[in-house]
């Protein structure tokens, strides 16, 4: 029924041809604003797309699932085996009082096909000025390069930045970088020391459960890093979970929490901390955000068997 | 761990307090554009958001399932019971030489929460006279009141309008209308009667199964009104399907396609149709469309127990 094309009948063909005289518009070259509000209490959140990084994996990239195990996820997503497309979103908080962003985006830093935070903030109306706080979830770079262009300027002029305590210490440690001995990580410390020495006086360190920002409190989360670090937000009487990257990609580690990714760097830790948050987000049907969640990265948690599942929220007018 | 607050830190109390002197940022009253572009070969597609209606609903709303029933799938989706929040989305299809827009939203006619449609076309830089075309499926008032404004004026001074024509043949007759006793659809009648009536000349009728546009292919869909239509999109190599009405909420009546909901008018013919189209949808792995389903109402239907599930597209840059 649906796969061959009817026959054009007379009129309609006359019609047509009528119409292909008419100016045509252009094809876009550029997505629409990714920007989504929602509100929270008297806060008001503000999801801000920043792109993806299409990341060729290899069959390592889960330690304990087979390959076609995790092929047989991605066709489940409707996604290509072979490429991890990491989405990434920034949280803005906005108390009434302090304009609050939760992790930095990419800056374009990373891969030509991320960097759109910057230009989606404009499209919200806030410029970077305008920051008071920036909080830090963790350290690898899609979560801090956006403090500073690519020439090393920093991007948020009149911000305070908080960062976990064991993060800084983990990562600003020159011992700890030496005996590094993967190219990546090792990469991910001169990253780090790049975004973070010269302005080391202006940054302060909080302990992972110490409220961080009015009705912001940090979560330790460790596992992913030493010190990740997840937030919950408060507002009157509602309450929400920004998982940072406790789960990422839902369709793998929300619905396989047990997998752990190469990228988490002590895997059972990693996996314990997240089996331990999406079990209290959906027994508490906490609203939830995570940063590589698909924009707009909110949503709730359910229970799925064995795993999870993500319930997008669902776009509103404000 | 999550539910209580830390105690503030001297530190950073102090750090509150100082951000706390500085501007803040007013809270946003209107949500970011609505907008959302997808490239289907050389085509490329665009949805434009209209809003919601928040629409309190009886125990009669699924003619087939227990209140029960339906307030669990209202719970499963994280939704109060009791009010269904519909949502409209509008398709803009860019041939490159011709504008299609696929149903037009509300026009703020409805409901106070919809009626963006056209805000959202003015964001993806299109102007109401650059549409050619615009293809009806049906003619409920929420897909066709935006063809005018409230004082009867046409907002879309070059489109040509394609309409089915049992939709035509059944929506404009005084008999059927004199026949209609509900007071709803006695005001269905009306209002195609007002939107029509004195444009009949420049309304083009459809066969459902035409090509109506280049590669716009109807599809019948009957049961949800008696001449509603479907629209398969081809462009290259690629294909998707535009549902319209066929699947409305989808954690109601994807999941559930056996549901008849009253809006229905012939609710057996309406479910035979929607699990014919999800069926194939999931069998052939259709990149799909509907105009109720969350924005940016694209993704994919897989099969899940005795229903379907729709996978969200995932949001991505162009």
């Amino acid at each position: 029924m649906m796969s061959r094309r009817a026959v054009l009948t007379g009129p309609l063909l006359a019609a047509g041809c009528a119409a292909l005289a008419r100016a045509s518009a252009p094809i876009a070259s550029t997505q629409g604003p990714g920007v989504y509000r929602y509100n929270l209490g008297d806060y008001q959140l503000t999801a801000l797309y920043d792109g993806i990084w299409n990341l060729p994996i290899d069959n390592e990239f889960v330690r304990n699932a087979s390959p076609a195990d995790v092929n047989e996820a991605f066709a489940a997503a409707f996604l290509a085996p072979g490429v991890l497309p990491i989405s990434f979103t920034a949280l803005l908080v906005n108390t009434g009082s302090k304009l609050v962003l939760i992790d930095t985006g990419t800056a374009g830093q990373i891969t030509d096909s991320a960097g759109l935070m910057n230009a989606n903030l404009a499209a919200a109306g806030v410029t970077p000025s305008a920051i008071d706080t920036i909080l830090i979830s963790h350290f690898h770079p899609d979560h801090i390069d956006g403090i500073k262009t690519k020439e090393g300027d920093k991007v948020f002029a009149n911000a305070e930045i908080l960062v976990p305590e064991p993060e800084w210490s983990f990562w600003m440690d020159n011992g700890n970088m030496s005996r590094a001995s993967d190219p990546t990580m090792h990469r991910y410390f001169l990253n780090a020391q790049r975004i973070f020495k010269d302005i080391a006086k202006e940054v302060q360190q909080f302990k992972p459960g110490d409220e961080v920002a009015p009705g912001i409190v940090s979560v330790p989360a460790f596992g992913h890093t030493p010190g990740h670090t997840a937030f919950t937000i408060h507002s009157g009487k509602q309450s929400m979970l920004a998982l940072s990257d406790t789960a990422r990609e839902p369709w793998l580690f929300v619905r396989h929490p047990e997998w752990q990714p190469s990228y988490d760097m002590d895997g059972p830790l990693a996996a314990q901390t997240r089996n331990a948050m999406l079990d209290q987000a959906a027994a508490d049907r906490l609203l939830i955000e995570a940063y590589h969640f698909p924009f707009p990265a909110c949503g709730h948690i359910v229970r799925n068997g064995a795993g999870y599942e993500l319930v997008p929220a669902m776009w509103q007018p404000l």
